[in-house]
């Protein structure tokens, strides 16, 4: 065993400096560079689609064995389709513009000492993912339009697809001239490399960035000694205020609870105001009811109807990624900012409102990533957002919030430019 | 013991959710309250000179009484002078802009939504510092302009003038109707309290910014749990390039190292391109050991004097904070970006040269917080980018890097504006 681990250790430690090394090299290459790298790693991926799919086969069956769920198979089976999909994406993401060297801000001093604040590559990000294929291209990609070295750890199941997908794209990036250890798949499916990765594998991984469900993000949160950008969950809200239309308020709650129930911005409880209880509550309730929705209800919302189930205590607090809601009545909009602030995930919460004043309230006082007037809670998407492409959403304050697009992978630098300028 | 231990955990937790809940209500607050609090805390630190000074002068005995050292006793000496631009500095941050609710970016999508990108607090920031008075009220007024609740830690030898600093200061902030709370100082001089703000006082404590030398800074970024805005070391470089003019070179080179001698930005290395060696060398060398400046060369240079000593490769990783300095000759400018790239504390590093192509690969290459063109490394600081104060200098990736102000104590989220829009 002893033995084994330190042949891990060292596997890690080479892959952390050759990441490093790689990081290094991207952050001078020009932008063009980076691009023909992607659009080559795209089409590499078209080439080995025989060995992409054979692998995945491999996968699938060895899962199918051990009597997976078949939500898991779908997640993890590939097809022409598929891949097809996965390749598109990356050209997508070579087509955005380019996030390093922004100029973010520039001014001069008295002293005619001229600055400009410059977006930079972060370094090397580690990205800890299950077993979804088409993460490995997705993450590699957005990390390396950045200017990263990404390290990806991939679930076992999917272990021989996110080979196969990592080691196309590595031939992609030598063609184009750029180190193929900018994307290092980790080759080993022991469950020790995640701690080294957490670690920060001495000092050779600036963020590591968590896909997947509550229980990876959980531990990548508890144990990882660099910056994280993750939510751990999206407990969502939405506030009918008093002054809602009522048509808009159906529709948006409809589409933020039900178009899809397993997405981090999909909303988990509705706060109906008391001034609107009589006119509101009833047709909100029944419209859910009749969508199949359970609901879940306060005293004041469970007298409307003998179908809807008490509320608990623990359902505020429940992230349901299912055809559940919580529904209460809060006291006007201070009610309703109380309630969000007790229980809320700083995720992405919105207010239903004509109220211009009750809007701009709930927009600077909810201290979410996300805060959402008179729209569905369900936008919280980087593609929605404009950015092209997330890596994921982040509810931390520090560096990234919100859906982390290729820009907040950057970090920045000052660049001074004198005249012979000394400090008097 | 135990019973201590817990009582001081018990005593750290209580400040932890104090600084929460004042948090949460100073990311409400309108700047002018803020504003106001913080000219209060001024005021009140004028009215309170008297207690501050024979706090500060027990603080003297007890440090002189231990036979501290001269330099040591007088940055922790206050008199009426000091404690009056101590008031003045947390007036002019009173006056600088608010950094909390800027429109960082603006856009919106095609199908209507409005988004904003606004600056808001990063919460609860912990300052752990050494026995400088000053830093107490001006760490607590910056935390307080940026909306941010901050928990103090102040060196033992300036327990007692830390602590009637922050009670003024709290009294102030209390007179203009914000919460005490907002600035803290840890009552208890148990080393044992740092510990626990490295951990986060159980997510109480959003960053942590050490104030002091080398081994805090070490400490703080061995045992921080959260994330933390610092630097270790500031090796900066300056590089003569065979197109640097003589005369602003030797202006650079003297205020770059001699103007002060202590602070972080002083260059600690001087790099001279082969292909000036015969021309520039001699007069800088010289020009350093007139002005009584130890220098430490490489073979080429140790042979232009025999004052010069002979450099170890130990010199190249030293930060001396003292009239020394390591000069070495690089073959040209890839010479000195790869001994910067193997040396550099990423803090401060700066070029002299007309050659325009050659400033501007060097300003886009080296990888540090700041990099200059034609002007001393002294200048790496938060004043006179025009920041107005800053809280340190990070040379981090993460968040914060270079001089930390206002602006990068917040942290921000984006406000979505719509018309009833959902997701298809």
């Amino acid at each position: 065993m002893v033995s084994a681990d330190r042949e891990l250790q060292d596997l890690m430690q080479a892959i952390g400096h050759a990441a490093r090394a790689a990081a290094s090299a991207l952050a001078v290459i020009p932008p063009q560079q980076k691009d023909a790298g992607l659009l080559a790693a795209a089409k590499a991926l078209r080439a080995s689609a025989p060995a992409i799919l054979a692998a995945n086969a491999l996968d699938l069956e060895e899962a199918e064995a051990r009597g997976t769920a078949g939500s898991f198979l779908d997640r993890l089976r590939l097809d022409a389709t598929r891949l097809e999909a996965i390749a598109q994406a990356v050209e997508e993401i070579a087509g955005l513009p380019d996030p390093v060297g922004r100029v973010l801000a520039h001014w001069s001093q008295p002293n005619g000492l001229m600055f400009e604040r410059v977006a930079t590559p972060l370094g090397v990000i580690g990205v800890i993912f299950e077993s979804r294929p088409n993460v490995t291209a997705d993450a590699g990609a957005l990390c390396l339009k950045s200017g990263n070295a990404s390290i990806l750890r991939t679930g076992s199941e999917s272990f021989r697809s996110a080979s196969a997908i990592a080691e196309a794209m590595r031939a992609g990036l030598q063609q184009a001239g750029l180190p193929a250890d900018a994307i290092q798949l980790v080759p080993s499916k022991d469950r020790a490399a995640v701690g080294m990765m957490l670690e920060g594998l001495g000092q050779s991984i600036d963020v590591i960035v968590p896909r997947g469900g509550r229980s990876l993000v959980e531990r990548v949160q508890a144990e990882a000694r660099v910056p994280v950008f993750a939510h751990l969950e999206g407990l969502c809200h939405i506030y009918i205020d008093r002054a809602a239309d009522l048509a808009m308020s159906k529709a948006i709650v409809r589409n933020a609870k039900l178009r899809r129930t397993g997405v981090c911005g999909a909303a988990e409880t509705l706060l109906i105001d008391r001034g609107c209880l009589a006119s509101h509550a009833r047709p909100l309730v029944e419209m859910l009811l009749g969508e199949g929705c359970e609901v879940r209800g306060d005293p004041a919302i469970a007298a409307l109807d003998p179908r809807i189930v008490p509320a608990q205590e623990q359902d505020w607090h429940t992230e349901y990624l299912d055809a559940i809601i919580s529904v209460g009545v809060v006291d006007g909009l201070d009610g309703a900012l109380g309630h969000i602030a007790r229980y809320s995930s700083h995720h992405t919460d919105a207010i239903v409102t004509d109220d211009q004043a009750a809007a701009e309230r709930f927009l600077r006082e909810v201290d979410s990533a996300i805060v959402l007037h008179n729209a569905s809670t369900q936008f919280a998407d980087g593609g929605e957002f404009g950015f092209g492409a997330e890596i994921g959403i982040a509810t931390g304050r520090m560096h990234a919030r919100g859906p982390v697009g290729v820009e907040q992978l950057t970090s920045f630098n000052y660049r001074v430019r004198g005249t012979g300028q000394i400090r008097p």
